[in-house]
């Protein structure tokens, strides 16, 4: 049998070649390997990414160009391949109960299921204070991309067998066009999509989330495993077995 | 007063002087380029340090070479520094009690306070598995330095008025040499150092941990930063307000 680190290996070096073939097609070289080696913004990056920047508001001016470059170059997708890649070893590796009806899944909508870059390119990549106004204007219009490696893996943990939720920060009122737009970027056959009632108003994320994921341990799910970019979609109570923090450096949810 | 991003933005300035200086000692740019624009080893060092990776034994074959110049180079110093910088910003917003006798910052040893850099510079890099005979020997040498950074914010948080908890997965057998590392390399006037006893013996990192900060908790402190190279330092139960994730794709503990 091959071991995991074999397995790695191969994983890595198909990445390997696929993001760099994105690469070229995106940017010249050159432009990207500047980006990449500015240590500043690497270090941000690390210390947003591993939560130990705390809570932040805006993207710092001197890292707008590199968030700019992360996520239009090849290594926005090459992370979330990653951790895509992680989550589905970790998904064959649970036995799944005899009735498959038990074993669920928790993943979150935005910058998880449904990419909302079309809409940050337009706005500064995180550079300005988030505007509620003008972001529901671009929920409602319902046309987010799925990202590629969250939707492959969507796809696999329902021919598994795990049951599927969604639970995600945007209102009741979003409901409908989040629907729409999951089933437009190739999501179907979820469970449930858990959004925020009037209940949940004024709660941190953290706390929503947790509360709606100890609804479903009530109800006797066991969460195998749990998506997200935001680590409070990740944190507090209820936890799943394995959570997975997808990238994320253009925005902060506490 | 001066917003948290302009701070910020000043502290990233700062770290890139440093920082690039200490690059151009260490490396030819283009050395350090080459191994940064790695994208295969880029995305598992992310997947290693947001904990999306799960358990690994070696670092992946093809990113033995991007392992060691991440420590040989000027990236893992800015990283600590990042870290060590979004620590101490939290902790001067902690509003210390009166008495400044119940607020705790615990440590980590490995990779956190000392560095087991020499030893790893001569065995590999992570690309070996752990071998627990030469990494006895080398600890009982009493020789790890510091890492800059914590040595830092160590001091600084003491002369706030912090007490400190250093609490480490080595066993009650490497007390002495542990505490006569830690005094040459520059720390003291910790509260207690917690190490595995013999009923801690078999026990996960998280669960050793999580308990013995209980056990602190119990007696009345207030745990408000925790730092540490390991997700098992920072997970599980009795957690600290805040958790800072040092940077270290060279071993994983579970």
């Amino acid at each position: 049998m091959a071991s995991p680190t074999s397995i790695l290996s191969l994983l890595l070096l198909v990445t390997a070649a696929v993001s760099s073939a994105a690469a070229v097609r995106i940017y010249p070289r050159e432009h990207v390997v500047r980006a990449e080696g500015d240590p500043r913004c690497e270090s941000w990056k690390f210390a947003v990414e591993v939560n130990a920047a705390g809570s932040w508001k805006t993207v710092p001016r001197p890292c707008i160009e590199f968030v700019r470059e992360y996520f239009n170059g090849h290594r926005y997708l090459s992370d979330s391949r990653a951790v895509a890649n992680y989550s589905l070893t970790f998904a064959y590796s649970v036995k799944l109960g005899k009735d498959h009806g038990r074993d669920a899944w928790v993943f979150d909508v935005d910058e998880t299921l449904l990419s909302n870059l079309p809409y940050y390119r337009a706005n500064g990549f995180g550079s300005k204070p988030f505007n509620d106004t003008s972001f529901n204007e671009w929920v409602n219009t319902g046309s987010a991309p799925p990202l590629p490696m969250s939707l492959r893996l969507y796809k696999k943990l329902k021919s598994l067998g795990f049951k599927i939720f969604l639970l995600t920060g945007r209102g009741e009122s979003q409901r409908v066009v989040t629907q729409k737009n999951l089933l437009r970027a190739g999501y179907s056959g979820w469970e449930k999509l858990i959004l925020r009632g009037t209940d949940d108003e004024g709660k941190k994320a953290t706390v929503y989330k947790s509360e709606k994921r100890a609804e479903l341990v009530k109800q006797g799910y066991i969460i195998q495993g749990n998506s997200g970019d935001q680590w409070s979609d990740l944190m507090g109570f209820a936890l799943a077995k394995r959570s997975f923090k997808l990238p994320n450096s253009m925005y902060y949810i506490p």
